[in-house]
């Protein structure tokens, strides 16, 4: 099978992505974030562009069982309930509740993806699991990586590599990789023992660092810690059960 | 200094290219083929969009002194003078001619170099007189990889790792890399030793191997075959002495 990566979003065409199985991977931080808000018992995940639309299907849905969530340079958009660290989703707040996200590139690129097979949100917390569901779909794969706006990041690409890497040694699959994917196999090989390290070095590593999310960073990089199947139908985001 | 490179031309933003040296790379086929052409005795290479362009640009300057010349899908434009092959630039046909070029990707990314330093074309024929004139500048640094049509192209990254490479080994820069030019520099020096292998075997090195090219992406991975310095001045290339 195909295994194309792409290092973000933008030139990415709709018709590319027919029928193939779609990994979404924002690892600072929507994915990670996803991954914890389902895990704590969020009912679903409904992601948005733009903040006035959050606040918009907030109000189709029904204020009382939902929460406006999300960050624009990396801070918590005023008035809304969440941003977008991990650590805020908690049981007590998001359990049984719907979450409208927005977050500055995670979420914007769920729009790329109209009439592709399964919709999986990946991150390095659930990554083990996302190949073990890439290789039952048997399809071929497309990666997404949300990047910082429009440029590469490091995070989402070794979080990429990493994928293909399980599914080449842990899945057994044979992959025809695009460059990106050989590119992205290769940055995660070569950086595999310091995971953390090469993510809180990279350019927005560093910038959530220096604005109090360090912690965030670390937890990102904390590979199968949130064993969790996010899967995107009819527009909200809802676990999968995982078979392991 | 900084040293940023961006693997495709689309988000980069012009006023983030304001005082720096610019690095314009698009090894397969147009940087390549602007080293071959002034080498070859061209006076000036004219970089344009669109084939329409490079019609009009012909009519101003000319048509007895200059020749128009590029492709579209790897072939040469209908009516066109040469297409986009470096080993059709021979000094017979293009001695003393001003070449109006315009190709799928590089040409393009000339557009966005305006408040900039000097402007260099890079490629790896010429890759070393590249770093050594870029030392010289001591300048902040922004190397504009091509890619293809918007997505990351192995060649254009490897390139541009192997001129980052070259500033820290032989030149002996001390460099604040951006994500993109570690990731450059790794697969630069994961590949250095199948520079030709690794070039052949990407996606447009293939493409190009399939349409008749092939002995165009072996002597686009020669280094320092030939050693000239593209400079873009007053929206013209032209050669500048390199001092060896």
């Amino acid at each position: 099978m195909h295994a194309d990566l792409f290092m973000v979003p933008g030139p990415v065409q709709e018709k590319g992505l027919a029928g193939k199985t779609l990994v979404m991977i924002d690892v600072l931080r929507a994915s990670t974030t996803i991954c914890y808000a389902l895990n704590a018992g969020a009912k679903s995940v409904i992601p948005v562009s733009e903040p006035g639309e959050a606040t918009e299907m907030r109000a189709k849905i029904g204020v009382e069982n939902s929460l406006i969530c999300g960050e624009r340079d990396g801070i918590k958009i005023e008035n809304f309930d969440l941003g977008n660290s991990p650590l805020e989703y908690t049981r007590e707040i998001v359990a049984d509740k719907n979450i409208v996200l927005t977050t500055s590139n995670g979420t914007r690129t769920y729009g790329k993806a109209k009439n592709s097979g399964v919709i999986i949100t990946g991150a390095i917390v659930n990554i083990s699991a996302v190949a073990s569901r890439v290789a039952r779909e048997q399809k071929d794969l497309a990666i997404l990586c949300a990047g910082h706006m429009e440029h590469f990041s490091i995070e989402d690409t070794i979080c990429g590599g990493m994928l293909i890497h399980k599914l080449l040694t842990d899945e057994k699959l044979i992959l025809e990789l695009n460059d990106a994917a050989s590119l992205a196999l290769l940055l995660y090989r070569s950086n595999s023992r310091a995971l953390k390290e090469t993510i809180a070095q990279g350019e927005h590593g560093r910038y959530l660092g220096k604005i109090g999310f360090g912690e965030d960073v670390a937890l990102a990089a904390n590979a199968d810690s949130i064993p969790v199947l996010p899967i995107l139908q009819d527009s909200r985001i809802k676990l999968e059960e995982v078979e392991l």
